[in-house]
């Protein structure tokens, strides 16, 4: 597109940029405040130039309380899950990181569009495909943005990577291939259970694997074909324990990996013509290990999840920019997970995408 | 089996024994006198226990004398291709070992078997099945022994890691990949060419991603799913450049794992429930590099070829003993291969084994 930033902004309506100009930052609500929102995501927000912790929603009161002390939080800016709704009256949210269990990012991102806010979803968006086109289609509906939390997109390592791909340092890209999982120890949460967990380890982890398949062959899989490990863990009764899967682009890149909950891995191989990038742990939260041809590859230190929360800050005050991390691809991935598991349900017959 | 060794002999027939005893070499006419021959196979007898290179059997009379004097070999010794049976009457040659390319394996093989003599096999055995099947019929009708040049079943570092595997070191082993590649620079040579190249970069190099499987899984695959590179260069008309396979395993082991011309990889890993094995080079000459859970595994030197001709050599002294790496793995290997391929022909619908 060759508009203007002037003549996008007339011809996509002013209304999106929402309330504020260029240099005030957006303001955030973090709804859930588990493991990963308090450890991964409350403390970055001071690494943020776009974006501002201003709200928490959360289930447990206590919570709240605690979490709102320590990052000043006023008591008013704490929702509980129960009245969320109240937030759409309260200008200084701007967009919501929902950060809950798989099967409830449905509900919490409904609501929060609903309430007139942007929304963050983190990944996977979710274990069932009606759910997430749903989910895209009322976001485009209130012309709001919604983001997935695939912080490897910024991620400065993968960045590093993906920018020696486009260079052409690898000559053509042939083969990708990554597997992706962890043993699944804590039997008292919901990773096992389908109605709070997704798909299991495909969507929990293995979505890292199918997510550096796409990023690095630059497209999208038009075939996939999947396979179930049959030895599981009796343990597994609702999700996935372990599947395989080959993603064929139509840019005659092939992608290939595995998933589990039965066994530890976090590895992305791109095999070019000419050179291969090899990475362990390639997605992890740090320390980091690429290397190209078996030289290691140090990009510059940045921190991931400010980057994504500022992307998709920068994304809602400027309708122009386009969001990296959007709800379409989340869907995608939805889909191609959808599709691995319905091949492996016909024993591994090809599906078209 | 609780037969004692003399009532086996017994009942197998001393004849089976030939013309040694327990202590004195067997005799090896090495048939081909290529880069590996010269550099891998002639150079290592030196370091065997039970096997002695009494013989050569060359295209090119030049080389027969330049090995020959190099080797000690008398001119008496060094026979023609096309004086091959010949060495029905030379009692000092106990088995042939062929090194030729893979298309040229049926005809050698065969013809060696006929002279009355046992046979060493490069890998692969052959890139079709009808020839397999006939290479392995005509070497039990004539009770002698086949072996397939398999060198990784005698590499320390591989015998270690399936110790460790044996062991349960890795817990339930539940998933194994393996990719093995190379990019093809000399196109003058037979690799490229279906007559004598056998089924191309699958048979070549990913044959070892599919024994490292097959070797650590501990049994043969009942279902098998391939899929083909569709970018492959132009110059590839004849032969397979690269495949995907997925291997699956009556014990719930899946394998996973490509072979190219077109990019550069020779590695391994082992997931267990309990721990992980990775291994790169994982199947090479030397320098091996192979990792328990991250740690170094250092296992005791020793000379593959020279262990891989001794174990041949002792099995056919020794009728009692279970030859490891024998005719009947290099047909499962082509079976393997023959129905990755036809998995592939019918765009990646799994095939039963």
């Amino acid at each position: 597109m060759d508009l203007s930033r002037r003549e996008l902004l007339a011809a996509t309506g002013a209304a999106a940029l929402g309330n504020f100009g260029q240099d005030k930052p957006v303001g955030w609500a973090v709804l859930g405040l588990g493991g990963y929102a308090t450890r991964n995501i409350l403390p970055n927000f001071k690494h943020c130039k776009h974006s501002r912790l201003v709200s928490l929603i959360t289930g447990t009161p206590e919570k709240g309380k605690q979490y709102g002390a320590q990052y000043g939080i006023p008591e008013n800016k704490i929702y509980d899950y129960k009245n969320l709704e109240k937030i759409a009256n309260d200008p200084d949210i701007d967009v919501v990181y929902v950060i809950t269990p798989p099967g409830t990012h449905h509900e919490y991102v409904m609501r929060a569009l609903k309430a007139g806010k942007h929304v963050s979803c983190e990944k996977p968006m979710t274990g069932d495909l009606k759910q997430a086109i749903e989910m895209v289609e009322e976001a485009k509906k209130r012309n709001k943005r919604l983001g997935v939390g695939y912080r490897c997109h910024f991620e400065p390592h993968n960045l590093e990577a993906l920018r020696l791909c486009k260079e052409g340092k690898l000559g053509t890209i042939r083969y990708i291939r990554s597997d992706h999982g962890f043993t699944l120890g804590d039997w008292s949460q919901w990773h096992h259970k389908r109605a709070i967990g997704g798909f299991g380890a495909i969507s929990e982890i293995g979505i890292y694997a199918i997510q550096a398949m796409c990023m690095f062959a630059g497209a999208d899989p038009v075939e996939v074909i999947g396979t179930r490990d049959k030895s599981s863990n009796k343990l597994f009764k609702e999700v996935e324990d372990s599947n395989h899967f080959t993603l064929v682009f139509p840019n005659g890149i092939t992608g290939q990996g595995a998933t589990s909950y039965s066994w530890n891995a976090n590895n992305v191989r791109i095999y070019g013509n000419a050179g291969r990038i090899d990475a362990e742990p390639a997605t992890g939260y740090e320390n980091h290990q690429f290397t190209l041809n078996g030289q290691p590859m140090i990009p510059n230190e940045a921190n991931q999840w400010a980057l994504q929360m500022d992307h998709l800050s920068q994304c809602i005050r400027d309708p122009k920019m386009v969001l990296r991390t959007g709800g379409d691809m989340g869907l995608r991935d939805v889909r191609i997970m959808d599709a691995i598991l319905r091949s492996a349900d016909a024993g591994g017959k090809p599906i078209r995408l």
